[in-house]
């Protein structure tokens, strides 16, 4: 239990990406995980990412949601993070439990974008790193504002824009 | 295994707790656990925290390590975050361990405080939050930059100034 | 020259009070003036603030620029620092200067809300503060990322993103 | 009145320019004036800058000063932002003061490490900048907390732990 999984993480774009473009005055998806590098430089630590969809989760389609399954089934990876938008987490990972895959894999992302706000995405990834080196079932998880679990089983409140627990 | 288990927070003090003084123009350990809390607020989530010792682990003695092993005995908890100063970490669970205490306690801190950059330590505590969510084996842990695992595989390494998996 | 000037800030909305809101994913117009509260707490000194309008630049109209010149009359203060929007800061400048007031007024705001980052909009502010307590002759100015003077010598440049000289 | 004048930054050390070295614990000061640079990089404007001594003002000597009044003397600009510790602040800018230099000075600096938090920090520098910009009499000035003017009128509360107009 105490060795150490390699982790691979997607990142798909959502709201722990966004950056503000002071051009436009718009929030738009970072598409090279400069969020997800400067986390790993200040925890001092390295992760293996891959950046793929970047979207805003309500635009991802179902053609996206196949280039996303491909990825993790040709991956040689078993434990992998998801960092995903929080509107469709639930679908996107509903979708990769149907395919019943031999892997621990644990969505997480962000109400407030890390550029605007480092603490809750930073909390977000590492509770689910922490969360997955532990995990010895396969499944597929959630993990969000301190709650943890399948990924049926944790939920956003849309009224409070967290998640909690069902 | 997704059940959610309630966690105490037992917070020492150590370089984590560390805040400006501009008074005086020295780095002072804050005894309120304000980081903590504002990382809960941020969070979007609840700690349970006690406050004990309050010190740099450089000059916790034998007598607070007392102190701090009946705090964990007479909780009803089993499911236990330690913040502790990364000089003595080692030292401090060393001593729990030989406690052969049947709960489930992970350690953790900061290289950097919270007040001067939030994220290694955020990244600390939340990744010791789900590792410890997931642990199905009592024991004494640590979780620091990314390396999670039995309080003896976990070191810090000076030179470097982070702590890595032996 | 020394002479401490009493001023007063006039804050009319604008990207320097945008706040992000995690339940709709927008920025919004925070109406508190709680940017130009946290920059007082944390500069050690006190401002006095009125918050009018509370728009974004680009819905500013006429109506609202009648409001805005009649809230400067009607003070007492010579020394006045504006908060605008940056597209037609140049607009509410012209007007007032239109109207040939015995004040000094400096206009700033931010390409970059003072929540995602705190550096540009307080140094816009306080370098408009610093610039006013100089100033010895009435008119309506505007500082803006170090540039600083006239109304119509400081410019948005919108390709580049930032103020400069004419 | 409205022409942009060129200023020199001399950055001479204090707490505006420490930052903490994880390996010691220590707050240090840096000097490479980084924090200078990224106050510029976000105002997005540029600086000229020279750093010299680079000491906690308690530890200024009487020969650090004359490099500095050399500095100052050798220097083509008439206009010049001093970057100081505050302990000796106002022993620095006597000592300019009794050289009857035909130039515009303005000392600043920070109660608080710009690298724990940035506000009082850039909102010092920026409203020296401003005040200088704007300056009609040489002189030796001194911006901090909101407070500017003479070196003599501005002074250090070390109780409050902040400066005040006299």
């Amino acid at each position: 239990m105490t060795s150490h999984k390699k982790i691979l993480i997607i990142d798909t774009g959502g709201t722990f990406n966004k950056v503000y473009n002071p051009i436009s005055g718009e929030l738009e998806i970072d598409k090279t995980s400069s969020a997800i590098k400067k986390i790993a430089s200040k925890w001092l630590c390295k992760f293996e990412v891959i950046n793929i969809i970047g979207k805003d989760s309500l635009e991802i389609t179902q053609k996206d949601r196949d280039i996303f399954l491909n990825s993790i089934k040709e991956t040689q990876h078993s434990h992998i993070i998801v960092i995903h938008g929080t509107d469709t987490m639930d679908i996107s990972a509903s979708y990769l439990a149907e395919n019943k895959l031999a892997k621990y894999i644990v969505f997480t992302g962000a109400m407030v974008p890390y550029s605007i706000d480092t603490v809750e995405a930073t909390a977000n990834l590492a509770s689910a790193y922490g969360y997955l080196q532990a995990l010895d079932n396969h499944g597929i998880y959630i993990a969000m504002n301190g709650a943890m679990g399948s990924y049926d089983m944790v939920l956003k409140d849309r009224v409070k824009g967290c998640f909690r627990i069902l």
